[in-house]
C-alpha cells in the first residue's frame, strides 16, 4: 500500500487530486477499480480513461481529467514499472537451504540465500548474498553466482561459468552448454572439447529455455543490463555488449560480437564470426550475414536498410506479374523492331 | 486385446471378414503381422495392402480385399487413433506421492494422483484427481492443475498459473515464465514485474521445451483443445482460441490474439498486438505483421494469400535474369529512340 | 602435461624445434603463454603468430618460424582437437550412485557409472559402463543408455528410447517426447498415442534444449556420429543418416528422411514426409519443401541452388526500382507506338 504522494516521490512526478489517496495494486486500464492504480502511456488510450474506475491514473503532463487522481510524470511506462515493483513487495524472505536440496560441502553460500528442494550445488560453487535458487536449479562445480540473483526452476549452469549481481534467469535456461565445435577427420567429426566459460554480467535477464554456449577457449560474454528473451541461442565465444535486447528465438552464431544498446527482433539471426556495431536494430527474422556498422535499422535476409526491405517485401507479391510484363515488353519491342526494319 | 466386433463398435464402423478375430497391437502397414491391426488412410497406400500380414486392416468404405479382415469406417485415421488409444491400455495406476518428491504441507492433492520422485510442489497448490506428475515437475505456489492431467518430466509451472482438465504437457515445457517487458530509462532497461498469470484450458497439449509467458497484468490464455508443438514461444498476454494448432518453433509475440481453429505452420510467427481471426492457416515460416481476417490461407513475410506467395516464391530465382532483361529492354528502347529521332 | 614429441605421435605430425618442450594447456593464439600450445589453422592468422608467446604452435607443413617450437601436421584443427582432448584429462573418475539420486530397484546399472543427485531412473532401465548422468537426469522406464555416455543436467529420456555408446547430451535436451499427431474429429482433435521410440546411435551429440520426438509407431532414428546443436526440433518418425550436422534451431518435420554427411545451417527446416539425399548442404534458414537429391548446396525458401539464391537475394532490394522501370518502359513503348502510328 502506498499513497499517491509516496508514489510521486518514487517516480519523480506530481499529484493532481488527492495526494493521500491510497493504492494497493496496479491493474489494466479497463479493469482497474477501487484501491488500484493504472496508467496511460499512449494518447490513443486516453478516451478509455474516462470510463476507468481506478483510484488513480499515471499520465503524462498536459492530460486533464477533472475530479480524477492523477500521478503526472514524463515517462508513465517507466513510472508504471517502478510503482508495480514497489507495490508487489520486495523479494521473498530468505529461507536458507531447504530440505531436499543437495549442497556440496565445498560450496560457499553467502548469508540470506534461499536454496529450494531439488537444487544440486557442486563443489567450490559460490552463491552471493540474497540470491534465490528455485527448485531444481543445478550448479556444476566452481560456478559463481553473484548477489540478489534469481534463478528459476530447472536452470542449469555448467562448470566454472560466472553470473554477476541481480541476474534473473527464467526456468530451464541453460548456461555453459558445450559450443558446437567439431574437426572433420575424413567423413567423421571429432569433438573439440569446449573448455572456456560463460560470463553473465550484472543486471542481465535470460529467458526460459534459452541456451548460452560456453567458449571453446576463452569466454562467451553477455554484457551488463542486456535482456534476452525465451528460446534464444547464443553460440560459443559470442560477445554481446551492454543494454542490448534479444527477442525470442533469436540465434547468434559462434564468435560473433554484438555491440551495446542493439535490438534484435524475434527469430532474427547473426551468422558466425561477424561484428555488429552499437545501436543497431535488426527487424524480426532479419538475417545478418556480414559485418554491420553502428546506428542502423536493418531487415531482411541478408539484411538491408529497413525501409528498403519494407518496400521490396511489399513488391514481392508482384513478381509473377512483373515477369509477365517483361515478356510482353520484349514481344512488343520485337514487333517494333520488325516494323522499323520494314520502314 | 480386442475383437474386431468390439473395435467396430468403438469407432462406429463395420467388419468385413471374421468379426471375432482378435488384435493386440497397432502396427505400421509394412511391418504389421499376426495379432496386429494396421490402417490405410490414403488411397496411394492401397497397393501395399495386399502384401501386409496384418490380422486386420482399417479402411474406408469401398475398399475390397477378399479373404482379409477389414474394419470399414469413414475416417480410418480417427479410427486408428481410437483403436490405438484402446489397445495401449489406460493410464497407469495411481501411485500417490512417491519417495523423493517434496510436497508442501499446504498443497492440496486430490485422490488418485501420482507424484514421482524429484517433483517439488509448493504451498497452496491444488492438483486434481488422477493427474500424473512425472519426475522433476516443479509447481510454484498456488498453481492449480485440473483432473487427469499428465505433466511430463521437468515441466515447470510458475506461481498462480492454472491448468484445466486432461491437459498434457511434454517434458521441460515452461508455463508462466516472466513476459519480456522493460521500460527504457535512458539507455538502460527497467524490468516491469510480470504479475499476471497463464490459464491453460481443458484438453490442451503443450510440446517439449515450449514456453508460455505469464501476463504482465491479467492473463495469457490458451483455449480449450488447442495443441502446441515443441519449442514454441507464446508471449505475455497472448490469447489463443479453441482447437488451434501451433506447429513446432512458432513464435507469437506479446498481446496478440489468435482465433479458434487456426493452424500455424512450423517456424511461423505473429508480431505483437495483432488480431488473427478464426480458421486461419499460416504456412510454414509465414510472418504475420498485420491483423488477419478469418478464413484465409496465408504465407510469406509479410503474409499474403498462399497461392500468390507460391507463385512469387517460384519466380524469386528469376530475379537476376529479370533485372538483366530490363536493362536490355532499356538499352533497346534507347536505340529505338535514337533511330526514331534520326528518321 | 605432454612433450611435443608425445603430441606429434598423437596427431601423426613432426616437431620443429625442441621436441622435449612441455605444454600443459591449449590457449588462443593471442593469449597463449609459457607452457601453452596454440594453433594456426588458417593462413590469414600467420602474421599474428610472430607475437605469440606460446611455448609451441601447431601449424601446417611449409610454415617457417625460426626459433619457434612447431608441431607440424596436415590438419592443425584436428590436431588441436586431439591435443585439447589429451591435455584436458580423461573423464572424471566414476562415483557410483550418489545420495539424492532415485534408482528403481529394477534398473540395471553397469559398473563404473556415475549417477548424480536429483537423477531419477525408472524400472528396467539399463545404463552402460562408464556412463555419467549429471544432476537431474530423468530416465523413464525401459530406457537403454550405452557405455561411456554423458547425459548433462536436466536431460529427459522417455520410456523405451535407446541411446548407443559415447552419446553426449547437453543440458535439458528431451528425447522421446510425444510426436505431434492428432486426428481431426469435426472441429476437435483426437490425440494419436505415440507408441514408437527414439533410437540414438553411437557417437551422436545432442544440443541443449533440443527435442527429438518418439515415433507414432516404429522408430525416430539419429544415425551414428551425427551432431545436433541446441534448440533443434526433430519430428516423429524422422530418420537422419550418419555424420550429419544440424546447426542450432533447425526443424525437421515428421517422417522426413535425411541422408548421411549432410549439413543444415541454423534455423533451416525440412517439411514433413520428404527425402533429402546424402552430402546435401542447406544454407542458414533454407526451407526444404520437396525431395532433394544428393550432393547439392541449396538455400532459400523454397530451396534452390545456393549460388542462384545468393544472386536472387542480392537483387531483392532492387525490386521496387525494377517495378518502376517496367512502368517507365511500358509508358515509353506506348509513346513509341503512338509515334509509329503517326508516321
Amino acid at each position: 500500500m502506498a499513497t499517491l504522494r509516496e508514489l510521486a516521490e518514487l517516480v519523480g512526478g506530481s499529484v493532481v487530486g488527492d495526494s493521500e489517496a491510497e493504492v494497493t495494486r496496479v491493474a489494466p486500464l479497463d479493469s482497474a477499480g477501487e484501491g488500484e492504480i493504472t496508467f496511460v502511456a499512449s494518447a490513443k488510450y486516453l478516451p478509455r480513461l474516462q470510463h476507468s474506475r481506478a483510484t488513480a491514473i499515471i499520465v503524462t503532463p498536459g492530460v486533464e481529467q477533472p475530479g480524477r487522481n492523477l500521478l503526472v510524470c514524463r515517462n508513465p511506462y517507466l513510472a508504471f514499472a517502478k510503482v508495480l515493483t514497489l507495490l508487489q513487495g520486495g523479494r521473498p524472505e530468505p529461507r536458507g537451504v531447504l530440505p531436499g536440496a543437495t549442497v556440496h560441502p565445498g560450496a560457499i553460500l553467502a548469508p540470506e540465500v534461499t536454496v529450494h528442494p531439488g537444487c544440486v550445488i557442486g563443489d567450490r560453487v559460490q552463491v552471493g548474498r540474497g540470491t534465490i535458487l528455485y527448485p531444481g536449479v543445478i550448479l556444476y562445480e566452481e560456478v559463481v553466482v553473484g548477489a540478489d540473483c534469481t534463478l528459476h526452476a530447472g536452470v542449469v549452469v555448467r562448470e566454472r561459468c560466472r553470473l554477476g549481481d541481480r541476474v534473473i534467469v527464467q526456468p530451464s535456461a541453460v548456461i555453459g552448454s558445450d559450443g558446437f565445435g567439431y574437426a572433420p577427420d575424413g567423413e567423421r567429426y571429432v569433438k573439440i572439447p569446449q573448455v572456456g566459460i560463460v560470463i553473465i554480467e550484472d543486471d542481465v535477464e535470460i529467458g526460459a529455455a534459452t541456451c548460452i554456449d560456453r567458449a571453446a577457449l576463452g569466454v562467451t560474454r553477455i554484457g551488463r543490463g542486456t535482456k534476452i528473451d525465451n528460446l534464444v541461442q547464443i553460440g560459443h565465444n559470442v560477445e554481446i555488449g551492454e543494454d542490448t535486447i534479444l527477442v525470442s528465438q533469436v540465434g547468434i552464431a559462434g564468435s560473433s560480437r554484438i555491440g551495446r544498446h542493439c535490438t534484435f527482433g524475434g527469430q532474427s539471426a547473426v551468422a558466425g564470426h561477424l561484428t555488429v556495431g552499437d545501436h543497431v536494430t535488426i527487424g524480426g527474422r532479419g538475417g545478418v550475414t556480414n559485418d554491420v556498422e553502428s546506428n542502423q535499422i536493418l531487415s531482411g535476409l541478408p539484411v538491408m536498410p529497413h525501409r528498403e526491405w519494407l518496400k521490396a517485401a511489399m513488391t514481392f507479391s508482384k513478381l509473377p506479374q512483373m515477369r509477365k510484363e517483361i515478356q510482353r515488353l520484349k514481344k512488343q519491342l520485337d514487333e517494333f523492331a520488325m516494323k522499323l526494319k520494314e520502314m
